[in-house]
């Protein structure tokens, strides 16, 4: 039987035409709304919270604003008044009903910062109570590990990112579409080797740089929350100072990259590392270069690297749908998650 | 034979007395330097990354100023120019050599920063390039793990939280270095046992919320890097959005808080939640309520909240010292590891 999510994976095509198609129209609405602002402020958990990563390298590297990663418990538990005067804020919810991202929302306008929304619930509270809402055009997503809400949140921060002037060649967006319909065929050749690896040890580190590092961070929840494995999700930096310890025979490194980028060498001398020090590493895009030095690895889209981690976590969904199976866990409801989280 | 990095954990009553001494005097200087600054930017790796965390926190919860957590590969690989008038940018490294560190330091002075350093090396790079070097007392660090060098960045970051106007009670720091005193006398009666149940699993779950979440961090980190757990350091909220499901007979849940603070109800109901599926929660500090809920727990200090970090990664040092021994691993000289990281 087809599971939930490996459906809702291959929905990401149409859903991801269908996002570009309803937001990027608003770009000048977006430029309108942000000028006198000069940072960014971005409000999310969980898959979403991995979606901001993604926006704060795209506007940092490529539009030249501050981003903030926002702690909601400053909003919703210390219920402190920060100065967010030029401040735009970015709230990001799948349902538009977390009502901790909402909360903090409104405190961010209270606080003096305008406001956008990213979610796929028209009409939701988080729509509602923003400036502007970019709502996404994934359809209904039933499965509780997010995946076509996820990389629609890429997109629609893609187009965010637009408006906020970053130094990108915007007909590149018209490519995002196809490329997502390759990789959602399938994985490639390695991937069952991949899965009966991983099924067999108890942890692995996931790590990525810059644009890519959002990718590890979403493939390390994806694998903790459906596969149950201990998925240490880092950027490549923050591995060497420390959590590189961790990797051994029983717990190999997962690696993602763009297949172009100034990320790409340092993630290709990681896995060499890992390699040379008798660890596997399985590779997720990279061109041809990564691949070369991994153990094992994954194709990613042939997409430039400011879009690239829209299509470089697709083989790491197919991955997780996979490998939960493998275990006998149904990859459409793991244990103790609900579809909508509620925290305060 | 007592580690390296045992004998350095006693060090810290005495080098966190010396670095408020050092430090305290230089208040009014930080006050007129932050002047005509609204944002803080922390640029850190590892370690000194989880001590941004505490300041993040402290600054954002009692002075009112919005802060973000620098990618220092925006800085250094992606060498984008971002606007950084207003912001006060913070660099933190032990060693003060770390070249990504103070590259990245030097680029924010270029972007319009002011600049301070903290830094437990006098008379190094970092320290020169800024424009206001706090450098902790905490002598020489010979262990990798970092144990003083870290609770006296805590203790500068404490400064500079005063010094941006916090609205804290600077009395209450001259309490400090007698609570570490308490701690490092040992970890208490459930030390032992917490550490035979961790030598039979592969990985744990480290979670705190607000001020505490620093030490959930570097906690993590310290049991990853010294002890290769599986370990991953969670903030409460993001935990309940996926991770959660990790938490099982084998992966048990570290939990982190002060004794006091409106984070320490949702952390004594997370330890709830965790035992009463049926697997185990470990608690450090919290003050009664934390170890009423969990299976085991460390008494942490007494000490208000906003100080509580300084005191709280003691046990927990103590713990990753005699795991890691137990585990037959040298903790002052982990596998893969030397005392400066450089990155790119």
């Amino acid at each position: 039987m087809t599971s939930r999510m490996r459906t809702e994976i291959g929905e990401q095509p149409e859903a991801l035409r269908a996002t570009f198609e309803a937001l990027l129209p608003r770009v000048s609405e977006l430029r309108a709304l942000a000028e006198r602002t000069r940072q960014v402020l971005f409000i999310a958990r969980g898959s979403s919270d991995n979606a901001a990563m993604y926006g704060r390298y795209l506007i940092e590297a490529r539009a030249g604003r501050l981003c903030a990663m926002g702690a909601p418990s400053i909003a919703t538990t210390y219920r402190a008044k920060l100065d967010l005067n030029g401040v735009l804020a970015v709230a990001i919810s799948q349902s538009g009903r977390t009502e901790e991202i909402v909360e903090s929302l409104h405190w961010a306008a209270d606080c003096g910062a305008r406001t956008v929304a990213v979610t796929n619930g028209a009409g939701s509270p988080l729509a509602e109570a923003a400036d502007v809402a970019l709502v996404t055009r994934a359809g209904d997503e039933l499965a509780v590990p997010a995946t076509k809400t996820y990389t629609t949140q890429l997109a629609a921060l893609a187009v965010l990112g637009v408006g906020l002037g970053a130094n990108v060649d915007v007909g590149e967006i018209a490519r995002v579409p196809e490329e997502a319909e390759k990789l959602v065929a399938g994985a490639g050749a390695d991937l069952d080797a991949i899965v009966e690896r991983l099924a067999t040890v108890q942890g692995a580190v996931v790590s990525g740089r810059g644009m890519a590092f959002s990718t590890a961070l979403e493939l390390a929840l994806k694998l903790k929350e459906a596969c149950y494995l201990h998925a240490m999700g880092l950027s490549y930096a923050d591995l060497l100072h420390g959590p590189i310890a961790v990797v051994d025979d029983d717990t190999p490194a997962i690696l993602v990259a763009g297949d172009t980028g100034p990320t790409l060498a340092g993630t290709v001398a990681l896995a060499r590392r890992v390699t040379g020090a008798g660890a596997s590493a399985y590779g997720i895009g990279g061109g041809a270069e990564l691949p070369a030095a991994c153990t094992l690895a994954l194709p990613g889209p042939d997409l430039p690297e400011w879009l690239a981690p829209i299509g470089l976590i697709v083989p790491g969904q197919l991955l997780t749908e996979a490998l939960a199976r493998r275990l006998g866990i149904d990859p459409d409801a793991p244990r103790g998650l609900g579809k909508v989280t509620q925290t305060d």
